[in-house]
């Protein structure tokens, strides 16, 4: 049974969702990041980064959005959830999700966790103004050069497709309306529509 | 043939490095970053992004550094670059990789970089200043809790190791001194003794 520790509004939405269409045995449990539970003792014994998601498997701890979409693809592939032995199109797929990893989560994280990389209320405040373009310039490049549609690799539903909605989610907190995207807002859409997808939001939100 | 475009004193050197530790048959293109190459129309038709490395293969073009590295090893499997074929061992491959690509590459990118998420002077300068301590920080977990030794993971040399390399190699820029964590420092050291690594270099600096 695996088990993966998420945060309510976290990237960890995207490995729980797949796990969930991948009809994979595992539980959620969730880290409580009001009370700061991902810096306490006893969650730094299983991810010492402090940060969700982790999930643990029978051989082990993982960590990485990219890494546990990877291992839930590669693990359960009658889900057909990437095209895990042609080493083109996987690539493709781990293109798209380390630039969601490395550049778009990061733009995101300048609004609310400035103090990552800077001391200054006044540089917090001068990342957290720029948000908005940054997160603008990243999704006009997906939306015009990344998302073939109706899912991220055209006709097959991928590890990118719930890695991207979930960070799609987060244009609103950022001050970007997600119809100015309309292949973008059409993806988050059919998102919803997915059986997996409503458990699992309605999961976190319980 | 494959073609790598790179730029000097990038993290392309990794990709560089497991092409050439692959015996790929690949050719490498320099991209003259003091001529702003990278923006130019020539370049943005190969990658829209604007950033190095990518890779043209005969299915497309590749971008993302873990992407690529994780292309090259599942594509030269007898090179033995990472456990393709073991679910949990390659995705811990690739948390490593996402962990350098997401976190410690754009802590180092503060330094230089900082107009990518800010406008003010003044943040640019508090986000340099925080560089040597966010870099310290990625390196202390990565010495204590991730390079198993003498490799990233263990005895067997993989695609982690041109990536540490490539990234602890910055560490003397970034004001932190590398031999503050011997495991990093023996790795490098290591590193540079590899034929494939020597001759890599010697041809980023040409």
């Amino acid at each position: 049974m695996l088990k993966l520790y998420y945060a309510r509004n976290t990237c960890a939405l995207a490995s729980y969702i797949a796990l969930e269409e991948a009809a994979a045995p595992y539980e959620a449990i969730r880290v409580d990041f009001g009370a700061a539970e991902q810096r306490g003792p006893e969650y730094l014994k299983i991810n010492p980064k402090g940060r969700v998601p982790s999930l643990v498997t029978e051989w082990g701890i993982l960590t990485e959005t990219p890494a546990i979409l990877a291992f839930v693809a590669q693990s359960f592939p009658a889900a057909k959830l990437a095209p895990v032995d042609d080493p083109f199109s996987f690539a493709g797929i781990q293109a798209f999700n380390s630039y969601l990893c490395s550049t778009v989560h990061v733009a995101h994280a300048h609004g609310g966790r400035g103090y990552r990389w800077a001391d200054d209320d006044t540089s917090f405040a001068d990342m957290k103004r720029k948000v908005p373009q940054t997160m603008r310039e990243c999704f006009t490049l997906i939306e015009n050069n990344m998302l073939r549609g109706p899912w991220v690799c055209g006709d097959a539903y991928t590890i990118c497709d719930p890695y991207l909605f979930t960070i799609s989610g987060w244009l609103g907190r950022d001050q970007v309306d997600i119809t100015e995207f309309p292949k973008v807002n059409a993806h988050a859409e059919a998102m919803k529509a997915r059986p997996a997808v409503q458990k699992v939001l309605r999961e976190e939100r319980a």
